[in-house]
């Protein structure tokens, strides 16, 4: 689809107007409030003064998969700004907002492939679509959420070698999960026009930055066996993005969408956390302030012993699957919640995964449940009939409901991950032509930056400072102005 | 308007189905699940049980004036179920649920006068829709919410003697504030048709039941001056209502109406809560929970005392107007926020109020302030641009914004009050050729309906009472079933 | 016992000097620091200032029954100042600070008959001493706290009536509490020497104030029987007594207690609250602060429900008594925990009381239990192993553990309620001539008074109060400097 | 000092049996309770059955020098029970519970040279003590608290080295530090005794194991240098030491100090909170939940964003120190409150160190400062009367006042620090003979011994782990059993 001549595939072009104002309104958060006094900028806002003028960016074409929404348009018209040209895709059918998109099209800051719905045919196609450069062989970098589009092209690049070798197609049936079929036919239909496709954008690829927990696992694992093509930078470890994006994002996130997808009562009743690392911890935290009674599942005996500490119930799934009425993963793993388990729930219990993909609650497994009855209430929130009478209710199809019921982490939260983000654009970009970062490798940006920032949102909220001095700086065995902690801290 | 042959003006009633299966939804928490074990019911609908065969309601025709919810559908058809007739609008213009009034209309539960978005015209014609029962002269029961509708039928009757006596009719150009002008100018116009309709209205109305502390304040005033024409039970000061309601339910519909209207991240602002109340105290604490900086203003130095030992800072505006970014009014009481305070804001400021009528802030006065710039972001989310150069975003027009940008307090506290409502109509009802309750005097329900409420209220959450034994009960001289506790005891 | 000529009874005079260090810190408290711009005094100490000089309360003879600690010392110099005379005890065997009590002795403020560790017989004579006053006939005003003093005296004319009518004494053996057995053999030893001892206390006494829940409970029991024989304010029920004291007071004595007295860690420890009045909230609230995990016990359906919606587990103590690590009564009812719930606790779980009598936990039944051992582990914490096998502890022998492991509620809480009992002394005897107060009736003190001392409070804690134009008091019906609610507000 | 024949040096023998009550009491803490069902051990005491059979530290002789409390002590019975010989002393002048330290030498558990309120003079003489085993060079191993032996050691080879070469003793009048000066001096006068003592105890010493954070930047500042002589395990910056200990442990000794040493009313204090690690976040938690108004200092951006984000004001002391009432340090590092500082400061305010060493506060300025007057309240609370005529009140002389004031840390957090320092020992000891440790180096335990620690502790807060499917291992790249995390991931 072209608008205006612009090639992009969104919802309605029409919403540009509301898209803006809001984009404007997510700005002033995402540099927090411009200080009337010293007219310092901050946060997001703060790096395109800094690195605007000298488009550091410039020549960079930058493809990302990251949810398209009023914050990720504020990142996206960032690395514009820096000099980058973009296309862009969600990286959840459901995340899309459309005005945001519309924005970003209308003003021609990217080509967007998004909207609000997508079936898994059109998600893996719009993931495509930011690959394919006008004229060249693809992106110079990739902003990747959840690995899905890294796992793409070394899926490409695989089918392409294999058939080169074999002259043959692997068969797609075999994949359990329908998310890697589809992906797969749709790069063997691929193979068919055009034999080293992937192959090109994979020699061309210069690195990648990741945005979330489950998408580093998936790297370190494709590192440690040597199949990592690329250089990565692993945003989420920031701690500025994994400290807070987690757990002050999803905090409020999970309450937003629960509150807009069923608008229950949330004082009094119990409520199953299953995880507890960075994005568990803010959910637990925020049900108990609004007065939900919390058990918490767990399989690491530290994270455990944290959530015992801080007053939780620690429990297994099988011991409190009987009397809670909400159930929330955030586990990164996958059939925390299985049907057996939703056999014995009680009636209208809700089920809601804030975690990785949407595994974590075994949806297809209901959905094959024999007998099952399937009722929509409204858009992403299903109640599921089960023959033995009762019923649960499940938001947004698995799928993070943080997300597709509401509107995902604040601006101001995603402001420290984008600021990561266009940091690590920075890094890859301006050393692609230095041995600073190995391919196949993954890394953190500097603490220094890191701090940085911090540094940058800390005024919007009238943090000040204290500087140390020279002596305390000397006794503690930093610099004044830092890094001030080992690799090794934890915060 | 007529659907089907029913009177009605509303919405669309193609929301019905829609309407239906919240409503349904709102039933499971209304009475909370229902127990597998016992098939115990609980909640407003256990009243349905207790109440319904015997049909107590019988007879009675009851107009309410509260806003047209998914949870006052619960409470509308309990009534009916009980036996009563109905005729219901809306006590705020922006609050009403407009596939909920489907639903009541397309099952001919009552007939409902409510549209979300009504001017001040339209709000005062539903309102007056509700005492136009076919072939008689009124209800004889009222619920009504900020005793608007009271103030109504004792202002026509007011009018009517005034013309009686004199023929002519009091100026309403005196009027400053514009809903009493609008409501005075429908009462004079209605005047020239019929010279004593309010006048029987008021002879017929055996009683009415309040729902708001603002109403409250309103009754005392007129009782006091000898001027309340009706007895009234006042619902809000059961402890079931305003300990819960008010405390529970407005700290739940504060993050929902902020997130829904703004996306704010909360975490880190720095928020004034205007008033410390019941409704303010859960303001106040949810908003910490939320990691925001509070700080409370007060007049009375008792609740400021609570506020101090709970934390917070307590300061008058004055002192934080320049530093605070969100401001939530929360105080029973008028012009709290003023256009002078706003000339001192800092940019972008979120204006909220959930607390009685929409000056607590003086959104008036922002309109008429000389230079002022509108932008309208979304719905119900104005951005006034200052000729000074700072903006101020106001939710809501300064209506509720918990109950205009989201949807109010959730099912379950709802159910809470609106057994009260139930019990308040039955004790009118059945007591109406006693002498229990007099004219011009205002009730509270005994406390052992008090407790009874809380009572059906608990299975759903767990709660196991303890029994007292016949010693204990002697000790503290009470009941082995309670009331437990003095009518001074404050909870 | 007289030192230099003044007598008292108290543990040891040379501690006066550190009792005096200390007392003079916990004025600073009690007044809170005094603005050091504006000179202005606060709290307790500033009823010093307003009424020292007059000498509001010259030549009345005040005896007081409260625990002597270092904040009863601030209060009893206070009472001096505005020019009475007085004597006092203690109202729990293991609360007196004997430092605080020696300072007093030291300076004559006050007749101190009071240490730590009496047994109950001496705790009844030093109860006795305080009427004891020499060359009168008892005093014109009473301090009580659990109405200990009150019922001395109703019983002394109860038993100086029937020995005047009958010639002969009820015989004590038939009393089932020991407390009761150890003051009736002491008045009707008393009886012996002379007949009519309390009838003259009884007639002098123009009134009490009472500090308690409990002791509220027994003069209302008196009350409505009509065996009450003078007037009564109820300084428990204002509420900068009962919601401050209660709540704030005992949420901090209570951690100060268990960490003294065991030093166990409350993180991840489950604690059962008994009971969920005011202490109670406070109790639970903290105890999940350090991240225990909360279950409460409640008979009243109101309060149990504002537990659940506050989070806590509300189950009967049967449900979790094999479960609990800390259980805390704070029911203001007896035999909450009896022997056979203690059967089935864990080894060496931590029994307390921070209620009222020392009967909330049925030590006597412990002690009698049939092989029973007791161990000492140090003062007020004992080892009580069943033979079983496993233990118990029980703080402080059942009495409140608050005060007797630790130093009780802190100053600047005492400072409201002691405010509070200044008030009522000043009421009580400038109205002595008049009929403002009817013998017989149990009296609150004015909102306008209670307002009074929470004002007090607030400079200390940098609150600015909000102040009402002569509009919004018009609006919400009060007066411009309060009173602000009505008398049912629940706060 | 002789006890029996036991070589020792402590306050009173005659305390032992308490202090034997008392640590059995901390046993049932350190262990939790047992399992009645399944008579499974757990945390500290566990290691003493799982270890204790074959005696794995036979042979090894270790010295300590940390806190003789009755935690420790359950620490220095474990290594006993394990095969090793023990001396020890006290890492803080004013932390031995004297009890407890009686109860370990009246059963020869170990050599003890350590008691409460020690001079400067005798600290280091205590500390010498360990390093002097009869018929031997010195221990094998280590525990160290602060790196104060560390340091001792290093500085003593040092002089000896210099003495060699020059025959001159450095001149200890330029050490501007105290603690230094005194430790110097008597390096100084040992070697006109033994010119190689501490280089002979030097190469005897297989390795240490290091308990706090400021020890850590210590002995990180020596290795980066080259001049760390041995192996170090950091038992530190295991995760259940440091987000434990630190946290949990802090902010309950923290309130448990404040209220020994003050008694003050937390509520509405403003509270500043200098340093927002993991002691300064419990410690502004905790503080928060008691309804303190909390302040926090920092100099690094991304602790005081998170700060920001969890509600508290982030502030440079400069602009706060006029308002507060107290002030703790969590900083680890030195003069952060400084008498220009105190000069400003309110009336009575309190001053507290938790952090490291007792110059977080200047208290060497105050004593120094001209005109200032002391005035001792009662032991280990000072008040100093500036010029100006305020006081400020320091707590435990700046020392640690959560030790000093009150019992330190509770012992079921001590259990898991503690249980670390066995696991340290252990490894030390079994590996002497390999190259798994190099000298110079400092480790963190493997991550499966962090989490056997904590697996320890989770039964006795009835917690339940769950389990992992192979193929949910597999997902997440980790075995069934763990190591769950990364050595990045935070906790």
């Amino acid at each position: 689809m072209h608008t205006n001549g612009f090639e992009s595939q969104i919802a309605d072009i029409n919403l540009h107007e509301w898209g803006r104002k809001e984009i404007k309104l997510a700005e002033t958060e995402m540099p927090g409030n411009i200080s009337m006094q010293f007219q310092q900028k901050l946060g997001l806002m703060a790096l395109r003064t800094m690195f605007g003028p000298q488009k550091v960016l410039k020549g960079a074409k930058i493809s990302g998969c990251l949810s398209v929404t009023l914050q990720t348009a504020v990142l996206i018209e960032t690395l514009k700004e820096l000099g980058a040209e973009i296309r862009w895709a969600s990286c959840n059918n459901f995340s899309t907002h459309d005005h945001a998109a519309a924005a970003l099209v209308h003003s021609k800051s990217a080509n967007i492939f998004a909207w609000n719905g997508e079936t898994t045919e059109e998600y893996w196609n719009c993931n495509q679509k930011i690959f394919e450069w006008p004229d060249c062989d693809g992106p110079d970098l990739l902003i990747d959420d959840g690995s899905d589009c890294t796992i793409l092209i070394h899926n490409g690049i695989k089918y392409e070698q294999e058939f080169a070798k074999t002259g043959a197609f692997t068969n797609p049936d075999e994949f359990e999960n329908r998310e890697f079929e589809v992906m797969t036919k749709m790069i063997i239909k691929g193979l068919r026009e055009c034999g080293d496709k992937w192959t090109k954008i994979g020699n061309r690829l210069i690195g990648i930055a990741e945005e979330t927990t489950c998408g580093i696992h998936r790297l370190q694992k494709m590192s440690k066996r040597g199949e990592l093509l690329v250089r990565a930078i692993n945003v989420n470890d920031s701690v500025t993005k994994t400290k807070f994006d987690n757990m002050y994002g999803c905090r409020q996130s999970l309450i937003d969408g629960i509150m807009r997808a069923t608008g229950i009562m949330i004082s009094g009743k119990k409520v199953v956390i299953c995880g507890y690392g960075d994005v568990g911890k803010g959910c637990a935290q925020i049900m108990r302030a609004f007065g939900a009674r919390v058990v918490v599942t767990e399989c690491d005996p530290i994270c455990a012993l944290q959530a015992c500490l801080e007053g939780h119930e620690v429990k297994r799934l099988e011991t409190v699957v009987r009397e809670a009425d909400i159930f929330i993963t955030a586990s990164g793993n996958r059939k925390v919640i299985t049907t057996h388990h939703m056999e014995q729930m009680k009636n209208n219990v809700i089920l809601g995964n804030i975690g990785s993909f949407d595994d974590e609650i075994d949806v297809d497994g209901i959905k094959k449940y024999p007998g099952i009855f399937k009722e929509n209430i409204k858009p992403l929130v299903d109640r599921y009939k089960f023959p033995q009478g009762h019923s649960v209710i499940v938001l947004a199809e698995g799928t993070c409901f943080n997300m597709a019921c509401a509107n995902g982490n604040p601006s101001f939260v995603m402001s420290n991950s984008f600021a990561n983000q266009v940091l690590a654009m920075i890094e890859l970009w301006t050393s692609r032509n230095e041995t600073k970062y190995e391919k196949g490798k993954i890394y953190v940006l500097p603490k220094k930056l890191d701090e940085m920032v911090a540094r940058l949102h800390l005024h919007a909220l009238d943090a000040e400072l204290t500087e140390l001095t020279q002596e305390q700086a000397d006794y503690i065995n930093c610099q004044v102005n830092g890094p001030y902690k080992s690799l090794s801290y934890r915060y």
